[in-house]
């Protein structure tokens, strides 16, 4: 058979990280913290399906939702987004600029398409999102991990490395940050715009979870700082729609949507119209604002028996972040315990995470460290899933 | 700003064809025989909607539907997939080798990441379809037109390029081909799969139109003769369900399919659930037989009138093609008439259709041919656009 790209091989090791994850999510005895699925509890199923009933009609939407569609995606979507998210967090957006993508994840695909050649390197969090990570690699695109402290990314690093490492981009989750659950303050955000401007460099904000706060203040993304275009907005309808519809949209200055626009066609036409009209029509009708406070609320109860079956069950000398919002927290234990190797006898204690050095593109870092979701598990299941966890990192001590 | 990736200045010529493409549909006063949309009115709402309303439920399929799903897609997606569309043309696959993508478009994406290298050579048809075309040049690679005659591509011409270029891909529409119509014969589908064995080629078999057939007999895929696993079959559900769904399914070896997991994941995660699941209970609940006959005949009665109104409105010396199926013709105009100028005056006659040398990757060739898709106009407005086109051509004659 035919060799494959070099890039395949240098998607490698995320990959075998993300495809051990995808399979322990499938035994149902386990208490699975691993994954970043939102609460099934909270998915709009009701709504959608009201929606697709009323919708589903030839004199309603059906034949748009069928037929093909625009690249640029659903047009009173983009509207949707552009008054709906982006103004109130002070974003004055024209719906021109906001192409929506399959998913929060495709944005990364498409900015790694229109500016990485191999070799090329890009600033990443340290720990980052695995899974785009792979997507960078994939592009064989050369991940530079910034420090990170207790409150995010260390904006005197970047500036050092942006130097050192002449980047194309600054890859950055800056709220409820996966893996860590860490929030980056308002005067980091700011610098991080300018250290875009500042050096010519593309600051991509990965937002995803900003919507789910369950304290604290709220904050301004980088993208309101911009002055330049130099920061792009990536954003996904995952946590506040549904994962599964793959909806997400990306904001930026109209040099870059008018190119993201060629290579979406060239990657794959458009997003799905189906999800697109349903999304739309959910913002439309109102329903976004009732239903995000009951997402939050379940997603705040979780957080907090989380919180609490952390103090009740973790040995002392472990350390964790208090998430203000979003679906993770990220664990240090105490002492040499090997977090992966860890993983081979949680299977006997019936629970799952991610361990820690997946998320860290210097080898060797993490080893003591997981990833907790409380997303997607019941406040029951949290409390006997972390007496579990708790029972095996004792046995290792 | 920071400079963009070289493989966008690459993909300029054919995204400046793809851009025109998209704006042209937008007039509603044109008859448009461009895009390649099939009839609306047989797009399945009203089965839609119904199983939506069934579906869409917590006992249901509703959360299946809204949360996030697995990268190879829907299982018995996958499984329609390898018994209603793959076993009746003779192909024995397992689900575990299909997995479901973002349209017919995206395999070719993905296939791109996984052998594609800047300078790598594809040999296309010619012409070819313009929309992959931009995609293969988003990955620098090389097209190299292939010979095609009035049966579609020569398979002497094919072999002797792989000689001189040694492709890593042979790209082929081999029913019903967009832009010509053509049917590929069995004798050189055949050989074709044997030239990717002989030579270590990749046989990219592109088959989104095969349902759709109104008359000659069924002819196999060129995959059914593939013995190596050098034939990877992709198709689309754009023509038998829904194109707005953007759902398509890659049916390849076991050792190229569990690269193209990984690419997927790193990609977009996976294709959008809520279509999937609904897809999958069409054909699982035996609406796609009846549905194929309703959208067959609808799409033959256009065929057979424009067909009629070939002979009819366009000038002497024209040549066009019969297509057994599909959506669409290709007519070659007589004397120099430049198809591409020609488009500047079809605006004022209210018609619209692609120009044919945007499908061509070698510059100069099809000046007098157009693409003409009979797929989404009905039968009264083919004729009134076909009188509109004659008088259009007789006017620079």
């Amino acid at each position: 058979m035919p060799e494959f790209a070099p890039r395949i091989s240098e998607m490698e090791k995320s990959a075998f990280v993300l495809r051990k994850l995808f399979n322990a999510m499938n035994d149902p005895e386990t208490i699975s913290f691993g994954g970043g699925a939102p609460a099934h509890e909270g998915l709009p199923v009701e709504t959608v399906q009201e929606l697709c009933n009323e919708l589903m009609t030839r004199s309603g939407r059906g034949v748009e939702m069928l037929q093909y569609g625009a690249p640029m995606g659903v047009k009173d979507l983009r509207e949707a987004v552009a008054n709906k998210l982006l103004k109130p967090k002070g974003i004055d957006a024209s719906a021109d600029n906001i192409m929506i993508v399959n998913g929060g994840l495709e944005t990364m695909n498409l900015m790694c398409q229109l500016y990485i050649n191999p070799g090329d390197v890009i600033i990443v969090e340290s720990p980052t999102f695995v899974h785009c990570v792979e997507g960078f690699e994939m592009f064989q695109a050369k991940c530079v991990a910034a420090e990170c402290d207790d409150y995010g990314i260390v904006i005197e690093d970047v500036e050092k490395k942006i130097k050192e490492y002449h980047p194309k981009m600054v890859y950055v989750i800056p709220t409820f940050q996966n893996p860590t659950g860490k929030t980056l303050p308002e005067e980091r955000r700011k610098a991080l715009a300018e250290l875009g401007s500042k050096y010519d460099v593309i600051i991509l904000e990965d937002d995803p979870y900003q919507e789910l706060r369950y304290s604290g203040d709220k904050l301004k993304p980088i993208k309101y700082y911009d002055r330049t275009g130099h920061t792009v907005y990536a954003n996904s309808f995952s946590k506040i729609f549904s994962p599964g519809s793959r909806l997400g949209f990306v904001y930026a200055a109209p040099e870059i949507i008018d190119k993201l626009f060629d290579i979406k066609v060239a990657t794959n036409s458009h997003t799905s119209n189906l999800p697109q009209v349903l999304c739309a029509e959910f913002f439309n009708r109102g329903y976004f604002d009732a239903h995000l406070e009951k997402v939050c609320a379940i997603h705040k109860e979780r957080r907090d028996v989380m919180m609490a079956c952390m103090e009740k069950y973790m040995p002392e000398g472990t350390k964790w972040v208090f998430p203000d919002g979003g679906l993770f927290t990220w664990v240090e234990l105490p002492g040499d315990i090997d977090t992966t190797e860890l993983l081979l006898e949680a299977e006997k204690f019936k629970v799952a995470y991610v361990a820690g050095e997946g998320f860290y593109t210097d080898p060797g870092k993490g080893k003591n460290c997981m990833r907790l979701s409380f997303g997607n598990v019941s406040p029951e299941k949290i409390e006997i899933g972390m007496e579990r966890l708790g029972n095996l990192i004792r046995s290792k001590m």
